[in-house]
């Protein structure tokens, strides 16, 4: 018998979509919102300003230690949310299908947004679903869409950082990037290469709790570390110094880098803060995000300086400087 | 010379990712939210409802008579979010690019983009670029997500459909449908078959005037009148009955399916709204709408039978009656 897939008929928005909707779609992610049914959702939302944020998820291989492009998605957006300062309230999900994929992968690609959805408190309450000939596309491509209410008073711009501010890293950098990597090449390390993929909230809302001393968060996806400090910096017109020893780097990622000739800072996160806090409140923000379980291996890693030259410097650990640069070219396409 | 392309690391994230955004993006879509460059936009929304609305677009041509994918996907949302009672606000375009796309194509699919929002009155707050290799999709695919605000008291949700209601079709079916088969297609007729989308502001602000007398609104995309006719009867649980020389289609449209065997009731539609208002109020409804230029050949086609049977019933002009089904099976492949 041949196995259930996907046709075109499931994106035609007859018949063959309603089904995937009200046998798959809705079993897993119901809500009252979802259950509407309508052309969008009419969500409530507290009075206020709201956060929004988009990203199209095309990480190919679609699961990987850690992980799978659903929990992907819905982490990823959840994380852009929160590093505007705002609490994540709804998500849309647009999948693009290819035709003939297995639908006992998109079974456990929806069971997963399901369960990371729930794990970040955030309700998937639109969707749409498209399926395009075999050959058009790389077996599904998911966009996540979201929306969370931003608190009163609540401004992360990178505007705000100061002289003197410190730089945070959440945990080890280049996990995701090194994950997939080794998942997509075959690669064997002495220990599994998990990609860090999480949903941040708890670290957020510790950072929320030291008020307007947090001045911004960035979460370091596709350029890694490197081109994040690098955004940040040329968004608040000043240079930012780390400190290359005190960059925490896992020793799989560190070994792997090694051997490979890659260059950690430049590698993919998907489940790591930069935080830009006041000088005063680091070590208590530090010891406290090291108190969960996505914070551990949270670091120190270096300070914002004074205005005028917006760029990034690294100090080595034979103290000598040199400008880290953001990522040129392309490291490893399709990493999320 | 070589064509200017996209290359893989356009969607790097890095340097390349940076350019496209400050060159291309910024350029043609630049608002104060957009500016903000931020993980996602912080907005300003009244207090009140919201709606939230998702599509991606795989529409094969990217350019067709009467539009191209960008306005196609600026349309397509707004649409929704009229659909659900909202004034449409804020969107976000989360793009996949096949490495490759000639440059001026993506130029004008973001002007085109550009012009129709600001048409539409929404601002384009947010965005996101991945670029899979050659081979992996086909030139563009684009998501939008729209937010929008609800009025007080607004409630489009089909359950408010009462037996007697009026149902309004805001114009000739099928246009879309025909035009993207056309280009496909090489086919040629006397008149050419040009796409009807286009965002229906002004027609939901007329329906709106018209207060709790609209019951509901809903655009027949994908699987045409037929489709949405269903969906509404079937979320209502009332039948709908409609009379078939009633249904307004294009001499082009009616030549083209005759001709080719189709049905115009399941062609696409991306300029049309299916509206349930009170009997009372639907001639005046009517009256209004066919005095804007997207609604000139709106017609009333049916009522709202009583509850119990949910499904949608079409007289013929010889008195005779059928049950007009959902689609079934697909279509026309990759129309929207």
């Amino acid at each position: 018998m041949s196995k259930d897939r996907i046709l075109m008929a499931h994106g035609s928005g007859g018949l063959m979509s309603q089904r995937l909707i009200e046998g798959l779609f809705k079993e897993h992610w119901h809500n009252e919102y979802l259950d509407q049914m309508l052309d969008g959702a009419v969500l409530n939302v507290p009075a206020g300003r709201i956060a929004m944020s988009t990203d199209s998820f095309v990480i190919t291989p679609i699961f990987f230690p850690g992980g799978d492009i659903g929990k992907l998605a819905v982490c990823g957006t959840v994380n852009d949310l929160l590093a505007c300062g705002a609490k994540p309230m709804y998500l849309t999900v647009g999948m693009i299908i290819e035709e003939g994929l297995d639908m006992e992968e998109l079974r456990r690609i929806v069971a997963s947004m399901a369960e990371t959805a729930r794990q970040a408190g955030v309700s998937i309450v639109s969707g749409d679903t498209k399926v395009v000939e075999k050959g058009s596309a790389d077996k599904i491509f998911i966009n996540t869409t979201g929306i969370g209410h931003v608190a009163e008073g609540v401004d992360y711009r990178p505007a705000r950082m100061q002289e003197g501010d410190t730089v945070i890293v959440t945990g080890f950098v280049g996990d995701h990037g090194l994950s997939v990597l080794a998942q997509r090449e075959g690669l064997r390390f002495s220990t599994l290469a998990l990609s860090d993929c999480a949903a941040l909230v708890e670290i957020a809302e510790i950072a929320a709790s030291y008020g307007d001393r947090v001045r911004c968060m960035r979460d370091p996806t596709r350029g890694g570390l490197a081109t994040v400090l690098n955004e940040l910096a040329g968004q608040a017109g000043r240079s930012i110094v780390v400190r290359e020893q005190d960059i925490p780097v896992s020793p799989v990622v560190q070994g792997a880098c090694d051997m490979l000739g890659m260059d950690p800072l430049y590698m993919a996160n998907e489940g790591k803060f930069v935080i830009v806090v006041d000088e005063s409140a680091a070590e208590s923000l530090l010891d406290k995000i090291q108190g969960t379980p996505t914070g551990q291996n949270a670091r120190i890693i270096g300070s914002v300086s004074q205005a005028g030259r917006a760029n990034v410097r690294i100090v080595t650990p034979l103290g000598a400087e040199r400008i880290l640069g953001m990522l040129e070219g392309e490291h490893l396409p399709r990493i999320c």
